[in-house]
């Protein structure tokens, strides 16, 4: 039995005690940007329900192309207007570089990545980095706050980085 | 008061309460890909405790190559080896077309996206599209169990997509 077969069995569990459906938009007009880190729970860190926000997610919740395709449906076709970036301290992001990285899949399968892999050595000045890169996309037209913040894995708190 | 502002309240509760750190490798080795959509707390859905595995979001739970980036490094540098892909009834992604969003936004502001907005009229059709776009990718080479899914969201079932 594999991982996901017991997690289905949860599912099951989750679906007994469902009620449903809520409606398509998030009700809180807030759309999240966060690392895929296994430890960052963004529903419970936010106190979100359900319904409430949208949350994007990739490793080191950087932002590319497809988080700008992501906020410009969200903004365009949902009616977000706040935006939360989340990044975190140990992050696995800060442990190797892109050359590194890359020349690895290039030394197993000879070919050698065209995408960045986002690595970087900076927590607070990578969050500034996707605040820039937001307000830098013509495409992400609706926002009305944007902030960013480093999620502590010790402690469990949201601080604030400054701009 | 924004938002934001309230969710940050959330988070000193959420603070208040907390025991960590845990490890940063995810515990259940799995790398979850999901829609963004807010009615999808896919911790609750699988029954995931914090730690357990990788959470990748974004508009549809598709596969580009950000998503091909993010299971790279959670499978080459993190230790991943199941996938599971989760799509939703209800989603958002089913009602526009990629011509009619990018004309919207090149009327508004002059410039058309170079991306694709990877809308989808099938919502099977697209978990075996995100399926096939891994199986394709020579960057995700530590597989065990690739497995799709779309998540109802009047039942919080969990559906399977056949092959």
């Amino acid at each position: 039995m594999t991982v996901t077969d017991e997690l289905l069995k949860n599912n099951a569990d989750y679906a007994a005690g469902f009620s449903g459906p809520l409606p398509l938009p998030p009700s809180k007009h807030v759309a999240v940007v966060a690392c895929m880190d296994a430890r960052l729970d963004v529903y419970r860190i936010l106190g979100l329900n359900e319904g409430e926000a949208h949350v994007i997610r990739n490793a080191g919740g950087v932002v590319t192309d497809d988080e700008i395709r992501s906020l410009a449906i969200s903004q365009r076709l949902l009616g977000t207007t706040e935006i939360i970036l989340i990044h975190h301290t140990d992050c696995g992001m800060l442990t190797f570089t892109d050359d590194d990285f890359k020349r690895g899949i290039q030394d197993e399968i000879g070919v050698k990545p065209p995408w960045s892999a986002e690595s970087f050595p900076d927590l607070d000045e990578d969050v500034r980095q996707s605040l820039a890169r937001i307000e830098n996309s013509p495409f992400v037209t609706k926002t009305t706050s944007l902030r960013g913040f480093v999620f502590d894995v010790a402690t469990g708190k949201l601080n604030e980085v400054t701009r």
